[in-house]
């Protein structure tokens, strides 16, 4: 006989109450209009690449993305007492026209306000979606969001389409036409949550034969954590130190990464590989916050705490892609000291976004 | 005043004599034909990206891949006993025409047990290459560098050039066409390692300013690691379950995601994503073995024994890419009980190679 | 608001089976008689110190010690294959009358030989009870133990009273007398549970207030930690360097404190502490098996696992002083590896005990 | 061949500066001309029972206790800005005479101050010591050590003697006696650091033949521990949360035992094991301090920082006990993330001391 796992059994866990989640989607009336509102596939930037995902998983997104009444019976069941929204991906990112994102960002960021942060002000506070189709547009929105509506921060979806007949033209945010964008941020002192984006490029086509993989599986990660390692190289946190961007999922690997890239980037030619003058476990444990969005595994949690410390680590979710009762189970549940799992449920949230 | 790093101290570490490392490169008479040598640019399948690392990186290498009594010195300073050596990437898989790969396949094994195995039997075993560009013969290959050289398994460079003119017409080792070297390994139950290789199509474009991540600071993780998922999801370790596929770096990042990427396959149509049975989770804790090849970092290592048990995770240098003596420095001097230490540093290593 | 534990949930774990425990106790047909027999009073090197334990904790102990189908039932739904049970403590350890523990240990081996070993081979095995008061008929009758009962190796409940006036007049396992004992666990190669027993002097003074401080809640691993020392310091395994101890409770903190012991042994004179030639830190990692009995704690497992390797810590629960379900829960649902789950849980135990 | 440690490495490490020490023991005029001061053994509390310590060890510590520009001076090698320095072991709580405990206790605080805190007050704080043989008089020299000299807190050795004649006669700090000077502290909020002294009772005796097993080694953990938990059972930290403990020594192996110890007294009967509301857990989480002082390894660390969460274990040394090189040269070249490395080394300390 060997071990081996046999009978479903029940255990008890204590609910934790009062706790906070900051990647947590929203959808708006102007983006199901528009025909980029996920589930359904997204025309814009996403090439018909959405891979076969089960129907009954789609129709429980599609359901909860915009049911108040069911997001806050979900939270109140979970412990979570109050949520940062955020548009659902690709939002304003993946619009191709300049001008219609810069019109769908303010329409947008006042539906949210109004829907969710006016009407349950101690539930929910949000964070704006800017067009980054035109950075000085950026900027102006993201002031406008942040000291008219109180945004907690801006959440943006990875690269955002720049072309409207060419799909590959994209703009990362380590962009030199970025740059009033990432001087208004540092300015308002507000965070940046760096959302994942469907890779636009060829490296779908190395999975071709197991799509979720390209997404929010493996793909989704990688993508996050090259365009974050651009921003890093790109001497943006050398040039605004104040700037903070959020990242879900345990930071993307970097934790785990991070002083292996700054070993093999030093083989370079000095300046080779961007303008920037500290080291990326540098940026990662001044400039980085992470999330625990998606994740529901201990060893990953400590290694993340391992290499950016408890004040570095955040709750969070990812609603309705993530189930909030489920987050809650792992996240209660876990043999965690309770300073630790206090700072990570709420209070480093409370400080980062000066929520009381 | 605040926290700061100032004067540089001395300390002492006590030197681990008996270490068995197996991510050791070599070049061989064949590939400084060929023009495929590294460090100079490798012209097959490389596409001029090399970046530009510097120029005392590569003369170092130059001078260290070929230079045996420098090698051994190095090992005996390092308290390395005994290295598995094998051909430097891209290697065989970077030669275009197929029978001149099958050609320099036996050639290079031979050469390789001749300088190394035969003339230091007690300091050096040896990968095989094998011609995956033709998997019969590679399976052919295999068996007579195993069972007439004694190699101690094979080594493959990711992912195999299949076309003189075209490319990005390249073989992932999960493709059908690669079944009879599988079988075949599976038969001769000897392990794979899997090194990373310049990855070949778009990834390398996000990276452009910052060459160095598209090369072993990042991208070359990630290329194996999607290399090593498509070989599970392709359900190889279904088929040949006592296979075992060695990936460097703390199994390139693996040990932190293999547990969100079970958890968003999940939401995938059943079989959607290739014909897999069990977990990423299941074969990365069955089928693969990790080694520390380009890993300094405690927390990394911790999350790879948290994730895989330490009986999978073995030491390794990359030697000359690093340094055997840094190497050895961090592996010996961590704080790490010296059960733990000698089954990483010898024990996994001799009981996986049937040393002795 | 703030954080705060609030509702109860229910969660879900797969139960694992297939596992081994070895700290597991019964009664025994001379043992009641003699009244040393927890839960009652044990009169015996007890001198009325047992604390305030309530009633139904102590009913219920009394009524699962020797009752074989409950044990049964509880071990099928905890998932525990095979029990290694031995007689309760004080045990012989406890009898006054040298002659009457040499006499009592032969009866009570034959009779949980008979009710346990014999009646269910494949759910238990044995560890003998031995009359330490008599060191060289401890040696006798370890090898008819082992040899004719097939016993796994001996418990020991901590100190031996030596005089049946005088309660303080007790011999450690670093006693010179012992040696024969010593001498016949290495010719046998059998480990040595090291079981706590109520300590015996002043100790319990300083808590006569808060009484299970003395016991099981602190007092218990004291004693056993500092009894181990003892046996460390004596030399005991630098002249059978193929003793094994096995300690409860993650060998009962000196994971923990090992380094600083070694560390603070050297500011002696040399030879002032013992005879021993090594550390403590290398017997620890060399001569002690630790075991999970009475923990259910996933960063006291880690430190211990960190301390002594995967290889060293074995599956245990204490029953029925401790729950086999509560137990199996703790440890079926932590977010360890399957390796080192299936390691701890059963593999580890079967290569010490040779058990298929 | 195996495994084995060989040759004697060189390697770097970056000094970090700006670290802040809090187990720092100084001399006084007084305490010499008592005959209390080590390390020649001190009469009072001690009963001869110093064990075989190596002369040069303690002519080590002789010349070290005292002489402040030698303490300057390695504190600047090590890269400790700044320490809080208090009366070394047995001290005050040794003196067996309590009116001149009274007398004694002010005039070393004057003492002290004016060599350390008034000559460097950029570079030593104090912490007062105490007479507990009265409490009263202790809450008043807290008092006016607190508000006239500016001292960060007060150290206690351990229990008090508490009669000239009968040194068993000693005074723990859950005793009812002992409510002013609880009740002063927390109106002071001030914490307390509860320093080991020799176990004055049985507990050397089961060491007799192994002496620093009963003393540094391991003795003084067990009686600081110990005495922690009386003063968690009686119900200190219910009537004064506000009130911190300060341990050294990772906290003296709580964070190893505290989940098992709540486990073990929930079998005593209720109110039996004295009159606590919470659970050890919790006053470990919110009433204790951890620091490093005379620990040098990770894992240790690590279980301590799991258990108690990084913003409370503080960095210190034991001076001249420890050496301040040592200490440095393990912290400063352990692979800890730099946030945990700046809480730990200076941050928590500024914090809880108003340390600018």
């Amino acid at each position: 006989m060997a071990l081996n796992r046999g009978t479903l059994e029940t255990i008890k866990v204590n609910r934790v109450h009062g706790k906070i989640a900051l990647e947590e989607a929203v959808g708006s009336s102007y983006f199901v209009a528009h025909g980029t509102y996920p589930p359904t596939p997204m025309i814009l930037g996403m090439q018909g690449t959405l891979p076969p995902y089960n129907q009954s998983f789609l129709h429980d997104i599609d359901d909860r993305l915009d049911d108040i009444p069911k997001r806050l019976k979900s939270m109140g069941a979970s412990g979570i007492e109050y949520a940062i929204v955020s548009l659902t991906c690709p939002g304003i990112e993946g619009v191709l026209n300049a001008d219609e994102a810069v019109r769908l960002a303010k329409l947008t960021n006042d539906d949210i306000y109004e829907k969710y942060v006016k009407a349950h002000p101690t539930r929910f506070g949000f964070f704006a979606c800017v067009p980054m189709q035109k950075p000085e547009e950026a900027a102006k929105e993201l002031d406008r969001a942040v000291t008219v509506l109180g945004a907690k921060g801006v959440l943006i979806n990875g690269f955002t389409n720049m072309d409207e007949k060419d799909l590959s033209k994209v703009q990362y945010l380590d962009d030199p036409r970025c740059e009033p964008f990432w001087k208004k941020s540092s300015e308002l002192n507000v965070p940046l949550y760096l959302h994942p984006r469907i890779p636009p490029f060829g490296q779908q086509r190395i999975y071709e034969k197991y799509p979720n993989l390209s997404q929010a599986a493996y793909g989704f990660g990688v993508e996050t954590a090259g365009h974050t390692l651009r921003i890093m190289c790109s001497g943006v946190f050398d040039r605004y130190p104040n700037v903070q961007l959020i990242l879900g999922h345990c930071a993307e690997s970097l934790p785990f990464l991070a002083h292996r890239i700054d070993h093999r980037m030093a083989i370079g030619e000095a300046g080779g590989n961007g303008p920037y003058k500290k080291s990326i476990m540098h940026y990662l444990q001044n400039n980085i916050i992470a999330t625990l969005a998606g994740v529901r595994r201990e060893s990953t949690m400590r290694n993340t705490i391992d290499e950016m410390g408890e004040a570095r680590v955040l709750f969070s979710v990812d609603y309705p892609y993530e189930s909030n009762e489920d987050a809650a189970d792992w996240f209660d549940g876990m043999q965690l000291n309770e300073n630790t799992r206090a700072a990570v449920a709420r209070g480093n949230a409370s400080k980062t976004f000066g929520l009381i």
